[in-house]
């Protein structure tokens, strides 16, 4: 039997993962690709710290070792970070390595130089782990979905984010009680900044966009906006609108350029979307001719990461088993412009303190027909004897003309306060 | 620019579909894969008929002129039906053709033949298309997912039921008006048997469990029962318990052997299934490593089904560019056995129109009782003077146990009909 060896870069809890999973599923890849997987080295930080399960003698502090070790066909970067992850993904490359990733900070950022790098190489270069965790969706936009033009891709792509969300919308909890009993539960880290602005989703986002529409997309293409504003007012409106919030990535290709962003969004109940709860993520993808796809499942966490990684590491045996390592590269074979943020159109709820006198809704909608929006709905309701809450409901608008609308709103003697502002998610 | 010709096999629905859709995706074709895909021969029954788009010098009604047809490097099966297309596989895997599919009667039915024949000639034989039409579930299962041990299969994969199903839950609707709107609509066709009964879902849990265990599985080993016996008191019982009733297609790998059935289930609405409405489709998998995932999707029409063929065809260009077409083979290297339905544990809500007096719920009790059946749950309600509905909700018991515990119910005498059985789904 063929041996096919590993370089393993980082032992953190997803490259636990992946080893155990390497070892668990011997026999499969015996059976099925016809070689035998093994983990030759592993560098990790401190060689001499001990873990569980592993032989010390296959640990190493020195990338070369791994990039240098002629017996090595396939290195697994799951160290995070850029660098000096990059460096050695770049210099295993060019050692003639194949490279499977589940970082998504560098592919987001750096893919195009990775995926070329392999191409000239003749290698493979993977990340199906690097967005959405276990669930399939590099590979289902790259092959499966291949003969669709596809103009849509929103998701669910943070799961701490979902999770806050769904405490709040289900057990009526604020955003920072939610966040605490995340953090206790390991699904939010100490410092949750990228997960709760939206930083994690925007990288995924850009990694999505770029292999939907052939064309490449980086992190600060995406406009992003947390969920850290969000109230239980907010969740309370929408389910009286049949309407959930989500924190969603949103990408579209338009013929005026690629939409990108990620944000709060209210969305419809019945949408597939919309019963995505707790840490789960989800894709939705639309294309001309598949229609409507979604893909469910968990996004982070060590085993579902793992089953990522050794997916694609699977798929990297069978190429180097049949020769023909490299077949799938960059598919980013257009240069299309991405839309400035203040020319996309979205639909608003604008939630306002007022005071409770004549004709401020008048005055409000005023300030809406002069920068072009539409009121689509409007609630007020009495909350001190003196005030009133005013919501409206926009129909789809131009951001930059919402932000002048804001801008002079704020600015009318009436109104205290504006309290929220959330886009509605209208459809593809 | 390399080009790689095609024999088309059938030019119905999904062959118009796919004709479209090549000619469409062309320029994308040649970027990402860097050959020109051309349809050179296409098999119809009538070569005289006109058909708008199609130039009448590709036509042919006899397949040697594809199979004998050196230049010809792919051949696309859309015929549907067991013969004459298997042996047009057959020979063109012979002559050395790569053959993509979407023929899921034959692929269940003779799918290891194929395969067999495709790995000794090392040729491609894709089939995408054949389970839940335009929904990517084949390549996930063989690739992503490859490093798990898959234990559950579960899926709508019928969209003619479903929107059957959605139709009675939604609108209030019978089963046969709903069968009725669904044929006006061309979701149900004049003979729906195939679809109503179970048997068209029961084929695609067959290829599904044979890919998701390793293990050959064909339609006569899966249990199968249809909806058509469902009512709209049924389904207001469903909504009672939180729950909406899917045509179900389960499979699992047990210690003691494969289960595999198809049939009208009641799911918890929380469920990520309980929410897939009208044609759609969906398939929710578990895995040890990656947990849940689903996916979800159109499962046939012209468009989605011609996705998932083109994306199966894009597979197979990159294989013939990198010479190694007949990387992925069949991957049932088990023989697993598949369990008696009778040893299959199901949970049932029993719906029975009992008379009126003491010591009914007793009786149904004791019989019950004697079958090693547990109740979770007694639901009585009156329905004439003299007559009551009586509704028992079990615990998990084997199959065989309920069929005796049924047939003896039947003969007491104040039980005078089971109007209902219907199994709950009770999760993985």
């Amino acid at each position: 039997m063929e041996k096919i060896k590993i370089g393993l870069l980082g032992l953190g809890t997803v490259g636990m993962g992946v080893y155990k999973l390497i070892q668990r599923r011997a026999d499969v890849m015996e059976k099925t690709v016809g070689a035998e997987l093994e983990i030759r080295k592993i560098l990790v930080h401190n060689i001499n710290k001990k873990r569980e399960g592993i032989d010390a003698s296959f640990l190493t502090d020195d990338w070369h070792q791994i990039v240098e070790d002629e017996d090595i066909q396939i290195v697994i970067e799951v160290m995070g970070g850029m660098e000096p992850a990059k460096t050695i993904i770049m210099e295993a490359l060019k050692a003639g390595k194949n490279v499977v990733s589940a970082n998504k900070d560098l592919i987001a950022q750096e893919g195009r130089d990775l995926l070329d790098t392999a191409h000239e190489n003749k290698r493979d270069f993977l990340f199906e782990a690097a967005v959405a965790g276990g669930i399939p969706i590099i590979r289902p936009l790259k092959q499966c979905l291949a003969g669709n033009d596809i103009t849509d891709v929103i998701g669910i792509v943070n799961g701490t984010t979902n999770y806050i969300l769904t405490k709040m919308s289900e057990d009526g909890m604020e955003f920072a009680d939610a966040l605490k009993k995340a953090q206790e539960l390991g699904y939010a880290e100490a410092d949750p900044t990228a997960d709760v602005e939206g930083l994690d989703a925007a990288r995924k986002v850009a990694i999505m966009a770029s292999i939907a529409f052939h064309s490449r997309v980086v992190p600060s293409d995406v406009y992003t906006q947390g969920i850290t504003k969000i109230t239980a007012r907010d969740i309370a409106y929408a389910k009286e609108f049949d309407s959930v919030i989500k924190l969603l990535g949103v990408a579209g290709n338009t013929e005026e350029g690629i939409e990108a962003g990620v944000c709060p969004m209210m969305i419809h109940k019945d949408h597939p979307l919309a019963s995505v709860r707790e840490s789960f993520n989800a894709v939705f993808v639309h294309g001309d001719a598949v229609d409507d796809a979604m893909f469910y499942g968990r996004g982070a966490g060590e085993m579902p990461t793992a089953s990522a990684v050794v997916g694609d590491v699977i798929d990297v045996a069978r190429d180097l088993k049949y020769g023909c390592t490299g077949r799938i590269s960059c598919t980013c074979y257009k240069e299309l412009p991405v839309k400035k943020w203040g020319d996309v159109k979205n639909k608003f709820f604008i939630r306002m303190q007022v005071k409770n006198q004549p004709g401020v809704l008048a005055s409000a909608a005023q300030v809406f027909g002069r920068y072009k929006v539409s009121i689509a709905r409007v609630v007020q309701e009495h909350t001190e004897p003196e005030m009133a809450e005013l919501v409206i409901v926009t129909e789809k608008v131009k951001e930059k003309y919402m932000e002048n609308a804001l801008d002079e709103l704020k600015s009318l003697p009436p109104i205290c306060e504006i309290s929220s502002v959330i886009r509605e998610y209208s459809g593809t």
